[in-house]
């Protein structure tokens, strides 16, 4: 049976790391709220699912697989091990969710920048504070993050995986994290990533990775936007 | 073999929800960076462990279990699964650490109100925006993350724990942050807990858990304090 995947159907946002995975793997899943409304998609089949008291979810993305209805990101990608995108040694498995709960954390403070007073208020009534936050984001917070992820693929070698030989969904996810980051960022990443050649690499082997290339040269994949987690505002860039 | 638990000694912070499950359940562990130097304790203690360069956590807290290192908060506590702490069954381990990763959110979102621009600034140097920061959190969302803890609770009927008849990790936390926010914010949380009884009544019954009284009367439990992630800034509950 295939999945269900939840989450807003116009921007990439958190669901975009579930996708990653589901298309480098050629999982069979339907993303639910970019279907017709006729089809039983849309919105409101999203806005539905999550309203059923059993186990709710608290936010978008979730993922149904059978009776199983999944949320928070890393949980879910956890819950896809199946996949072939998660080691099988306890050990690794709780390395690699360490990695993606400390990349969540880094596409948390992404966020941020851009709404540092309230998420339920634009932008636009926030830009100074998200002036200053964006600054602390640029020259302390990128860089460190980075430098870490920098220093585990060091560790392991040349051309490897934050696993070593193996590749991962965190993989997946520092791929997009470097993508959204570049694009919200460019004027200070083009600095930054030229610190972290080794995550600049890795990206570089996940793009070209055949169903990723596929997926990303599809209408599937979305474009980096304003309404998403990864915003380029020039003036956050300065 | 005794556990190892490294986080900063003067703060109850992220290592607390650590802590909790490991006193509920009566396990042995050392609380590494609180010993002393010449046994071995203390923050230097903590700071080489952390820059040891296989796999390296990004931030404390983190365990140490033998040979593994396992850092991130609701990793840890997924690790402590065999404490007795975790549902056994796969679907009920995923409910648990969704919502473990959902008290994670909320925690962020709590320290973020006296840090809204720069974790390496003062909350001095941020106290405008703190305010407006803080007065969205109060009235949005506490009481969003509260209502959907109360609903999980709700459905499972009366004294129910998030998993119905089993007590997890994931209730221990949430009797943290309860405790936490009402330390932060007492003004706002009086109103809000008063609509979250089930999540009252449960914080209740973990403060009187035997080991968990026991813990809390004991000097190994850090006050709250203006140096930790809940913080009471009167100006931000007025």
């Amino acid at each position: 049976m295939a999945y269900e995947l939840h989450y807003w159907p116009t921007i990439q946002g958190r669901g975009e790391f579930v996708r990653l995975a589901l298309e480098d793997a050629g999982a069979r899943y339907r993303d639910v709220a970019r279907g017709s409304e006729v089809e039983g998609g849309g919105e409101a089949a999203l806005m539905a699912r999550m309203a059923k008291p059993a186990r709710p979810p608290f936010a978008p993305p979730f993922l149904v697989d059978g009776d199983l209805v999944i949320g928070q990101t890393a949980n879910i990608l956890l819950h896809l091990g199946p996949l072939g995108l998660a080691p099988e040694d306890e050990a690794d498995r709780l390395w690699i969710n360490q990695i993606q709960l400390t990349i969540a954390d880094l596409v948390f403070e992404a966020h941020e920048t851009h709404h540092p007073i309230s998420v339920a208020e634009t932008y636009e009534t926030q830009k100074p504070e998200a002036r200053r936050r964006a600054e602390a984001f640029r020259r302390q917070r990128i860089p460190k993050f980075l430098a870490w992820f920098e220093a585990i693929l060091k560790a392991q070698g040349d051309d490897a995986w934050l696993l070593g030989g193996q590749v991962s969904y965190a993989d997946l996810s520092l791929f997009q994290v470097v993508e959204g980051l570049t694009y919200a960022f460019p004027n200070a990443m083009a600095t930054i990533i030229a610190k972290a050649p080794a995550v600049a690499a890795l990206a570089d082997r996940v793009r070209v990775r055949p169903n990723i290339a596929l997926y990303l040269a599809s209408p599937r994949r979305t474009p980096f936007s304003e309404e998403g987690i990864f915003r380029h505002y020039p003036e956050l860039d300065e």
